[in-house]
């Protein structure tokens, strides 16, 4: 078992006046007032019971006292099962249930809609637990890489959500991969306006812990904020998803970003190739990634060299990860299999998921992709929402992909319905940026560029479709849509 | 047991055009090229029977073949026992029995010596190698972090040498830790002119290929060649020993260095604080450093910002590192233990030294220090060099460091002498710069400067002092000299 001194109290010996948390108004924390803050707060969280193992939730949307949680908690032992601030009633009744949490701190300003819910969970809140005495614990100098950190529901494009354990190896290997993928540098910031509640934004927190770098937290994304991070505060590096950059884009204007800004990561999902080339021509680097909470953030990454050679590429396994594709058909496309120390080892208490899952140290993730002779993946779809059309294999993501790229369409949606001559045709579902825009147009589009199999039979105009927070598209959701209308 | 995918074959994917070995001719090798000559090298050396746990020494100097076959070993999952090739035939001997070695790969030019030296174990030159078909066998494609890779001898200050043995993690680790207290850039390029055969040299070569960063490569050290690596040629960071670093500053005229050049990684013992200012005034960017073939190399470090402020210290332990004093007096002054994934777990089947050495976890390395206030390591002595003069513990680190600020004085090494009176009294020896320099003059000075227990009973002048190729000063050389002078 590797054995790594705390990471936080490790930063405010190395760099005590270094910041470690930046905020939009400008306030500042550094590791050493960080690491003081996050001793008090767990001496306090020990007077509520919580100790090696504990589960506890945390209910919170980016603010700075959650990073003080995570890491008081991590001096105590405690296992954080982190909650999406967006839940129903149900949906958190369920994962509270499924992770064993009897405990949950709660942001000040969401304690009310917590409690309204009514769930047979003790909660506190932030300042409740402030003003807490101290209780006299001896609290972990050392991080064990093979203990539980965290849980995080996956984020349910299909099926129930299930717990994805995450060790502090998971995290740290994680953060190690990233750095050896995008280099560090003595000036690099880390803008962090995705939720903490997920891995895409709590990986952020891990980063800033272990290089010792500062994070500058934004607790909602707004454009305006964004440009600003970067252009006034120097932000280096900033995590986002499609739907933030194209709004980045779109409010931009003659602004240029400084030559400082160096990384834009791309997660959940592909991204348009006309939004790729505006950010080339702004000089925005786009580094497109592929990952998922299975992988602790982004496993496989495109370098902004290859954008658009490589288009639709998310890029290369990381330097500690590893990629197959199983069982590939005549073109190559199989299912994406990924190992390495940032890859989780377990769904909590779920066997039959970790039996589904879990092949000969692989992860097999359910998407279906191929590797190009020079090794860059492509992720093709989830396998599930692979449509099998007269014997033939459709991709609703290459549909998705083609008309997106149609003048008048904002955003597009394909799934799979069952048919008694084909046993499955697909199905779109379409915004529109042109409103004069009809099915008739878009059908003589399709034409144009898809072979016939692949056209969608029918055409649904919707005002939005269903994206989860990372921006990925919930089929599932399109198909009850899809019976609703059709009356199945 | 964490697992990744083989650094060789990852940097060949990652960035097969991207340059792996430089060496002073210009001649440049890709991390695609190095890994299909390691491949290609790893079949040929199937040939002589070397498989999985094979152990294979490895006499040779610094040459790009001798990257080539420690990759090319790494493929067979062989463990390689590096060998200093300065060794006397009874030395070498010794440890390859001790290491269980039966066969010696052998730099081309170093055969003749190595055959004359009669060892009872099969040796083959590199290019008598190349000459094998290659053997059909599986090569590795992971790395797992818990297997043995190499074992190399301690360069033995005191007693008989022990085989450190290395595990692929502690070599990974090493690399990680130093990256997250240095950086990591794009257009780094990092000097390796100290031996291959010690961790000092290999550790370079682990960082090239878990980085994916050129390796700039040097036979030999001539302050020339490393002014033209640096200026000429962009090396970004050379590690050297002090010996070396005054030997730059001394040819370095009216050059300077490039802002390129970032770091000059100093390890192998103090450094005289003239050498510092020096170094300062051309703004060359000095990290004093403290490390041992035991932690993979550096396991603490000074950053240039904090030389001249904490001049004598060592630095702060790395990320993943961690160090506590053990038994400190009333001065703070006790050994140094250190732990953290890149410091070895064994030393090769001597259970003597691993009782000895291996506390819970963590390494007791001979070496006394203390640490201060703000968390500098300060290493004052080996604990066997100790002098203990009528119950007073003297340095002698402290003597020669006051000592070697003398104008006159080139180097200095002192230890203790059994005395009837005291127990023991400091006794020096000097190599002057100046040959007017007298005794008297010395002790003068010396009166000046240090409290009168401290002061050496006598002063011998040599040409030259007994320190290893790391620049360590062999006191046991010294007491052996010692008593041939003085006829005990």
């Amino acid at each position: 078992m590797t054995v790594i001194p705390h990471w936080l109290t490790k930063q405010a010996t190395l760099a005590p006046s270094q910041v470690a948390i930046e905020t939009k108004n400008c306030k500042r924390m550094t590791f050493l007032q960080l690491k003081q803050a996050c001793e008090t707060y767990a001496k306090k969280l020990a007077q509520l019971g919580i100790k090696q193992g504990t589960h506890v939730g945390l209910f919170s949307d980016n603010e700075r006292q959650m990073i003080v949680a995570v890491h008081a908690l991590s001096y105590l032992g405690a296992v954080i099962v982190m909650l999406n601030t967006r839940l129903t009633a149900n949906e958190l009744a369920y994962q509270l249930k499924d992770a064993n949490v009897n405990v949950v701190l709660v942001s000040d300003h969401l304690q009310a809609s917590f409690n309204e819910m009514d769930l047979p969970t003790k909660s506190y809140a932030y300042t409740y637990v402030e003003q807490l005495p101290k209780k006299d614990v001896t609290l972990k100098t050392d991080i064990h890489l093979d203990d539980r950190f965290t849980i995080m529901y996956t984020s349910g494009t299909t099926g129930k959500p299930k717990g994805v354990v995450h060790t502090y190896g998971n995290h740290w290997f994680s953060a190690i991969g990233s750095a050896l993928n995008l280099g560090l540098k003595t000036t690099d910031k880390w803008l962090c306006t995705l939720p903490i509640f997920h891995v895409s934004g709590f990986s952020i927190c891990m980063r800033s812990v272990i290089y010792g770098m500062p994070l500058y937290l934004l607790e909602k994304f707004s454009a305006e904020a964004v440009h600003e991070a970067i252009i006034k505060h120097r932000v280096t590096i900033a995590s986002v998803v499609t739907v933030m950059l194209e709004r980045l884009l779109q409010t931009i204007g003659s602004n240029n970003y400084p030559a400082t800004f160096r990384c834009m990561l791309l997660g959940g999902g592909s991204c348009p190739i006309h939004t790729l080339e505006q950010a080339k021509q702004k000089n925005i680097p786009v580094f497109q990634s592929y990952g998922m909470t299975e992988t602790s953030s982004q496993i496989v990454t495109l370098s902004p060299n290859d954008a658009i050679k490589k288009f639709g590429s998310a890029g290369k396994p990381l330097a500690p990860a590893q990629l197959k594709i199983v069982a590939p058909n005549h073109e190559g496309i199989g299912e994406i299999y990924v190992a390495g120390p940032m890859v989780t080892k377990e769904y909590y208490q779920h066997d039959g998921a970790n039996e589904a899952s879990f092949h000969e140290g692989w992860l097999a993730t359910g998407d279906l992709g191929y590797v190009d002779e020079s090794g860059f993946l492509y992720v093709v779809d989830r396998r599930d929402d692979l449509i099998i059309s007269g014997g033939e294999n459709i991709y609703p993501t290459e549909i998705e992909h083609c008309l997106i790229n149609m003048p008048g369409i904002e955003d597009v949606g394909v799934i799979g319905r069952l048919d008694e001559t084909w046993g499955e045709v697909p199905i779109a579902f379409i915004v529109k940026s042109d409103s004069k825009l009809t099915e008739e147009d878009i059908k003589n589009y399709a034409k144009q560029h898809l072979a016939g199999y692949k056209i969608p039979k029918k055409y649904y105009f919707l005002k939005k479709l269903p994206r989860n927070v990372s921006n990925k598209l919930m089929r599932h959701q399109l198909s009850k849509h899809l019976q609703t209308l059709e009356g199945e």
